[in-house]
């Protein structure tokens, strides 16, 4: 989506909710609406213009990020930048987004309190649906990660550690055009049934199932996959897990298209885990990506709406056994007219390193 | 400091602020008193215990990392867990950390807004004195990022790019045991003028300044390094403000003592700079480091209070030439009752990469 689209959706979301100006305060919001990639910044969005409150840290980059927006250098903190503005310019609400810590609220409130209004996440409906730049952002950023992975499979080696693998891994994302989009999850054999596992000093053995959770950012937008196998000789445990997730993935897959209900994603891959009889997981089976690594449309079994044309979001069922197995595959997919498309791999799902490989994306 | 100690001094400030329990919502303050170094969730200390409010991903970790902590298991989100759990206990206040963000702090409040207590920080004045223990993770974070740079420079050659000996310096922080502390800053050239640059596929030349910030993470706690220096022969700009920054630090790190005002410490650098006639920085002298890349204290023109034995900041004074140079040169210490201990390095400063070493550290 351009960038004058979005900021005209999100001014009929303002003329809607009353607001005069809209305070983004949330990181990966501030950058939607002015392309700056920085930090410790906030934006306000005017009836017709887009300020860019920042420190002098950043104005160098802002200029160079954001040309079409007016760069405020803040006195002393963004909050009282905010009440300085709000008061000098008389304007009578101002909607902030509910991201905004409490503190900051409380200092803001006790100034001008009687003009604000908190506003929920104003920007998550309309970031959810991905333009075209924002598709081959995303795209561009699940092949710098596939790439990576690719390549940091050829040095992958029994004696290695957690740690190292995590770090080549991620030397191989920058090396391939990228950034690191969150912090990589290497998992070697029981300390795959941590879903969120941090890497340790844990070398890999012989026959040892890899866990791998990690993505690539490209222009501030993610990729984020999850791939598991084996160096060696898998276990029939081991096998039989893998194939009831990949089945569960793939089921998950083939129900996405616009108009169905998240819940139902949702409890499809459950749904295949459950009759296999092995324990089903107690996450999402996936969630959208964008500008954050998390964001709408969120797949759980409490939520509410349906999948739209054009969000990104990924499907991750996985299967732990504590002190054991843990088995979990990820992949990216763009809801498309007849279904979806997949972001990030054309290939079936394989196990075996020897016949690893991340062939071109489609 | 001993987790047992932490927990009397948070509950001693509980009793001044009459709450009965105390809600850690910021990410570090629940490590802090937990121990638990996962992330999305929340801790409650009562006047007996700690309760770790989690999910499903983490409950194996966090049964690992905190023994001496209840773990609950969240039901629905973690704003409807503590209305949960303050209902059933029937809680009288509770005091809440005003990190969180004001969209949980609206749903608590429709439930049971009579009984909170917003608290500013709580835990901030108690986490920047630092223990025995936390000093050494913070000193084993600093021997990794050295070992790593020391390694990382000695592949760095003219034709790599930002992003690559970013992907570098990361891959020899992981192989040294670490993780990556904060977003790796490397900056070639011109572009070391932006204080918070991001890299980029700006590749070496002959005669380049480089200047990297980045730092390693131990155990939850943060190392933050800047060094800068020439691949080839620097020019005498160079050479001048180099010299500049290095007296400036030099003159900072002389003034630290317990009892000395921030605001004292942080104008000196300034004041050095200011008199060779090059500009002055716009970002503060230093920050405080431990389970967060910024804590107290601040050093800030506009900081309020003196330094104390224990805590451990960073000294980084700097010049930015835009479009042309920049030098910044930053290292963490530990104020000590007759003055300061360097924990990053015991070499003086060097910009020659030919004569770069990292010696271990004293």
């Amino acid at each position: 989506m351009q960038q004058d689209t979005r900021l005209r959706r999100v001014r009929q979301r303002m003329r809607q909710d009353r607001i005069d100006w809209l305070l983004v305060t949330r990181p990966s919001d501030v950058s939607y609406v002015t392309g700056f990639l920085g930090q410790d910044s906030w934006a306000i969005i005017t009836s017709r213009a887009v300020l860019l409150l920042t420190d002098s840290r950043y104005t160098e980059q802002a200029q160079k990020e954001c040309p079409k927006v007016q760069i405020v250098e803040r006195m002393g903190t963004l909050a009282n930048t905010v009440i300085h503005l709000v008061k000098k310019h008389r304007i009578g609400r101002l909607g902030i987004e509910q991201s905004i810590v409490l503190s900051d609220w409380l200092v803001i409130q006790k100034e001008i309190g009687r003009r604000l209004r908190p506003v929920d996440q104003p920007l998550a409906d309309i970031r959810a649906v991905k333009g075209q730049l924002e598709i081959r952002y995303i795209q561009k950023a699940g092949r710098i990660a596939r790439t990576a992975l690719q390549r940091a499979i050829a040095q992958l080696r029994p004696g290695i550690t957690e740690l190292a693998f995590a770090g080549l891994l991620e030397l191989e994302i920058r090396k391939a055009g990228g950034s690191v989009a969150f912090e990589t999850i290497v998992a070697f054999g029981a300390n795959g049934s941590r879903p969120h596992h941090q890497p340790t000093s844990r070398a890999l053995r012989q026959n040892d199932t890899v866990l791998v959770d990690f993505g690539a950012k490209f222009m501030g937008y993610r990729s984020d996959i999850t791939r598991t196998f084996v160096i060696g000789r898998p276990s029939d445990l081991f096998l039989k897990a893998y194939d009831v997730v990949r089945n569960a993935q793939e089921a998950a897959i083939a129900a996405i298209r616009p108009g169905v209900s998240l819940r139902q994603v949702d409890a499809i891959p459950r749904q295949v885990i459950q009759e296999s009889g092995l324990p089903v997981y107690g996450h999402g089976s996936g969630h959208g990506i964008g500008l954050d690594i998390h964001e709408q449309p969120f797949l759980k079994p409490d939520a509410q709406g349906r999948l739209r044309l054009g969000q990104v979001l990924t499907i991750e069922p996985a299967i732990y056994l504590p002190g054991r197995l843990g088995v979990r595959l990820e992949d990216d997919v763009l809801v498309t007219r007849q279904g979806c498309r997949i972001l990030t791999r054309q290939e079936p799902h394989c196990y075996d390193p020897s016949s690893y490989q991340e062939p071109p994306n489609g």
